[in-house]
């Protein structure tokens, strides 16, 4: 659970483990034993109180989205055993009425990737990019968390459609793993490159298409460099994630000027096109076509630790805690 | 023609007025006699140097578009007498190739509503609010610059279409006229009232529409009160034209949390559709039921001192200067 409201970057000394009794069963109730549970940058915005899901303060237990696996149900629907996909929260057993599942299809395997690629980053990607941002062979597209769990798929997704596909990452391993397994055209070491300059010279005609995932600085170099009839997804913050107050926006001037559509991306809202997506998905992954690769942390006392990581950039991949 | 570069809101020592001949003309040119120049706010982003029309600088002519008389012409295609919409700019002939030159209709009378209603701002306001936003009835639609003049043309289209339309106006008596003529269902006078706390009251379920004309500090107010769904038109940027640099736009995650699409609005963009958004809007005009007001300042030497009143937001309605 949260134990106090970090300033900045969270600390593991933010959070605490506890131990409580498995509620007993009522009505129509599904107990799950949580096999996967998913960490994301929005997790911060929560604990800020300004993420559109709900708040998290001190003494509450984190939310999640699990993989779990049914271990007792009242529900005819839900039978020991099933795979099942919720929001099952930093624990190691939730209760869940059957509303509240979703069954985590066989041919999804491993069932982690049904909080990877082809579950919620996958599906913010593809709406972002495939949906809104709507790609033509030949477009360029930057792409910042190059090798994040939704930037690493929107990337090949984009290069899969012809585009030219920019990447930005804080590091030379994940610049390297970028360009050498995912198939991005270059990618831009933010901490040690002039990202201005380097835009400058790899995207002379400006950038089509901006997936945003960070806002602040990089939002704003980027937006200045924006082509004729471009696309912008506002998708994540994570550079004010850490902070108290909401960081300002590029001048709306740079996108008058380059006649941007801005869309904000919840993906919430695509939940109806789930199966649309999954099923344009799973036979590029199963292909190897899609390449995924997750951050996996052991058991969920791991949890607050590999969660600090994340909002640090220092995972590599889909940041995941393998509970049971 | 220009003087001097202001520093922040222009004077009338930053022009000058001077005495040119009027050139011969050669090849198949046509010499024009301005009747009436239209005075707009990108004017001043044009002496910023930040405009994507050009930049004027000290020495240079004013550009800006006019509606013209022929008074000689060396091609077929143009008549002495015939009225024209052309880039005369601040001056009381201009010389142009016919290419230049678009033949004014005669149904549009008087002819200065070419440069007005039916002319540049009655498109940008076309384009941004029937063709980008797309509105429903029973959206709430917030315009600032309300009776300015593309302000005003939105607004009434948008009423038309069954809007709830809110205004935002610089004065009591501009607020007025906002309510009683044009249509408006409420005005807020910025710089009496409290913004924010009258959108609140005026808007409790949000804003589905908004068409920014000055960004700065009301874009901001604005987007921290969208609904879900909202498209806002970024189409001008008076908050910023008078300042040395461009002023950073409203946090993402306004935009993030109402899922906007934000469009960057260019009218250029939409010349090839001038005759249908005419056609679309002259019956208004003719019926009354799309109102109009000039202010229309007399003789090219009155153009400085009334450009500045219109970045001081002093005119009510199109400014204009009539020329001869």
């Amino acid at each position: 659970m949260l134990k106090s409201t970090p300033e900045g970057e969270p600390g593991v000394s933010n959070f605490a483990l506890t131990e409580l009794a498995i509620p007993v069963l009522s009505d129509k109730q599904v107990l799950c034993k949580t096999l996967y549970l998913s960490l994301d940058p929005y997790m911060r915005s929560q604990i800020s109180g300004r993420h559109i899901s709900g708040s998290i303060k001190p003494g509450d237990v984190l939310h999640g989205e699990t993989v779990s696996e049914v271990v007792e149900s009242l529900d005819e629907n839900y039978k020991v055993g099933d795979k099942v996909r919720c929001m099952g929260g930093w624990q190691e057993y939730s209760v869940h009425s059957a509303k509240e599942l979703t069954k985590v299809s066989e041919k999804i395997a491993p069932s982690s990737y049904a909080l990877s690629v082809l579950g919620m980053p996958g599906l913010t990607a593809y709406a972002g990019l495939v949906w809104q941002a709507k790609p033509k062979a030949g477009d360029v597209v930057v792409i910042p968390a190059a090798t994040g769990a939704v930037g690493s798929t929107a990337g090949q997704l984009a290069k899969s459609l012809g585009c030219k596909v920019i990447g930005i990452a804080g590091s030379d391993e994940k610049c390297a793993y970028a360009k050498e397994q995912l198939g991005y055209d270059e990618c831009i070491n933010r901490r040690t490159e002039d990202l201005a300059s380097r835009l400058d010279e790899l995207c002379p005609k400006g950038v089509d298409i901006y997936f945003d995932l960070v806002g602040g600085e990089i939002l704003n170099t980027v937006s200045a460099r924006l082509a004729v009839g471009a696309r912008v997804i506002l998708c994540g913050l994570m550079a004010e994630y850490n902070q108290k107050e909401r960081i300002g926006g590029p001048p709306p001037g740079f996108w008058i000027r380059s006649r941007a559509t801005v869309y904000g991306l919840v993906v919430y809202d695509y939940e109806h096109r789930r199966q649309e997506f999954i099923d344009a998905c799973l036979p590029l992954v199963n292909n190897g076509s899609l390449k995924t690769r997750e951050d996996i942390a052991k058991g969920i006392a791991a949890a607050p630790e590999a969660f600090c990581r994340l909002m640090q950039g220092a995972n590599m991949g889909k940041a995941l805690v393998q509970v049971s």
